[in-house]
């Protein structure tokens, strides 16, 4: 194990995109906090968080988080500390969720589940949410307090009505935004939401933030799962296709069904038969997918919820900031391109 | 599945037993609350947590919580609050245990783990660490949440170590203590210390219920390790001598390892066999902890353990609150007449 630790550290190198030049300084010091100042007492422990945070992950997450602290006032000492909680938060809820899709690869790295065990994984997972607990109570901030409890309980309601609606071919585009709401925006509206309020912002702001959040947290999400379709393993660091394969219906395949096409219904039936366990089926599937658009629709509802993000950011006077923050936007929609 | 709820639910009374009686109402609110009012969007993630809590558990934690607060000025509603996060912490680390040590069977009744599966132990563990969060929030007092976080990092702390030594039999009584500390005792800690706090006690009142926490929650584990020994599966509502066949020492085999007596050698070869996995090579190296006397020292170290307890409630001057809590650290014994 310590090889592959030693390896994964020469390997590392912090390039930010630079958009994120203006908080640099900052998130370098979030990444060597995650890296070094995380408080396991076990050895063993400690190596699977060295493992967890050199493998990869762009900090996305804590530089909305810091770029949206600078816009609202300047990053104080608590707003590193959120960016902290929030990257904790993020990668606890995707070290459990490889348990849950059985996941192999995670950013071209084995996981966790899959270099020790599953069990490893529960304890490494409700680790690192304990972290960002110990980093809450640090920040000494009832209200922040509530609003990552929150997010902690949303995560779990929407990985459950995941697991809930696997190979249902029912669900509907509302069930699939408020998952991933649940999911996957309540963490970047949270950090949003959170560095303004720590700048003492009014409501009518802090509401903004964590609107731009809530938008941009969606649309990434739809991103991310447009990708899953068109990617290959080695783009996306893990299995290609893997949502569909394993009943995960996503807005590509939810654009489909809905079309009055009758190819659609086809998708269905393929759907609630789990694909009989036949690749040719699952690739017959994914095939209709594409020829119905489904790829392409699922795109414009992502840009139409990055337009959204960007409305929410208008009230930033800072050129160079608000600049940042719609470059943050359009990023996202570019990892399509 | 709704029809086991059901059952449960009639099955279910709730006989507190004689010194619980001076908290029996709030100790009631507490069961409610856990029972009705925890905020799960999914229907099936409300199923979840409604067999967790109907299908056993003694409530002891939240009772112990609610005696100190009475003993140490009077119970508020925070200290509900207090007692609800203890339970529920308690709980969600049940259901990742289970995970991790593969267990069919807990108070009776079958694990979240096998009546559904991993995956969903997984999230149901984290909705209730979440849920735990949530209170904390409410709680809106800075002290209590730093308390409980490093209870969080305790737990996972405790139960990698216990992995990192499983079948190794040169663990010593102090690595036991200690991990006995992080996975049982910090938790009872918690709640006994955050009941002083609560009450505004000085920092001498809130040592002395921090470390009554302490000792009773070593002597809870410990007595709970010898139960594992002497019970049969009907009694604990668990497979019988599951720790040592899974490779966990515990206290009463620490204990004959210990002696210097030739049969010592004996049982640390078995454990380093593991058994050869060989149910003949596991029955005979329970038979030998127990002719090493392993269980009846491990009840010594238990009672000195509950009399450390006892010296720490000296300060309470109601005699009838101070009878119930010495009556509480007998009790714990007395699970081994």
């Amino acid at each position: 194990m310590k090889s592959v630790i030693e390896k994964l550290s020469k390997e590392k190198s912090t390039q930010w995109p630079d958009f994120f030049n203006v908080i640099s300084q900052e998130l370098e010091t979030v990444e060597e906090n995650l890296l070094v100042k995380l408080s396991a007492k076990s050895k063993l422990l400690k190596e699977i968080v060295s493992y967890i945070f050199l493998s990869g992950g762009k900090r996305f997450r804590p530089a909305i988080c810091l770029l949206m602290a600078k816009a609202t006032g300047g990053i104080k000492d608590k707003h590193i500390t959120v960016s902290e909680i929030t990257e904790l938060i993020h990668t606890a809820s995707l070290v459990h969720d490889d348990i849950i899709d059985s996941a192999k690869l995670r950013r071209g790295n084995e996981t966790i589940n899959s270099l020790w065990n599953d069990k490893i994984s529960v304890i490494a997972g409700d680790f690192l949410f304990g972290q960002a607990s110990v980093k809450l109570g640090e920040l000494e901030n009832s209200e922040i307090v509530k609003i990552y409890a929150n997010v902690l309980s949303a995560l779990c309601d929407g990985e459950i009505e995941q697991y809930s609606l696997l190979f249902n071919p029912s669900i509907t585009m509302e069930d699939y935004i408020r998952k991933s709401t649940s999911k996957t925006a309540s963490l970047f509206a949270a950090c949003c939401k959170s560095s303004a309020i720590l700048n003492n912002q009014d409501l009518k702001i802090i509401k903004h933030c964590n609107n731009f959040g809530l938008s941009l947290g969606i649309a990434f999400q739809i991103v991310d799962d447009i990708l899953d379709f068109i990617s290959n393993s080695n783009e996306i660091g893990k299995d290609a296709c893997s949502d569909l394969k394993n009943g995960v219906i996503t807005a590509p395949t939810l654009f489909a069904l809905n079309s009055p096409d009758e190819r659609a219904k086809q998708i269905r039936i393929l759907i609630e038969s789990r694909f009989n366990n036949h690749e040719k089926d699952f690739n017959k599937a994914i095939k209709l997918v594409f020829e119905l658009g489904g790829c392409e629709k699922a795109k414009q509802l992502a840009i139409s919820h990055i337009e959204n993000a960007k409305e929410n950011v208008s009230f930033i006077k800072d050129p160079e900031l608000k600049g940042c923050l719609l470059t943050v936007t359009e990023a996202i929609i570019k990892k399509l391109a």
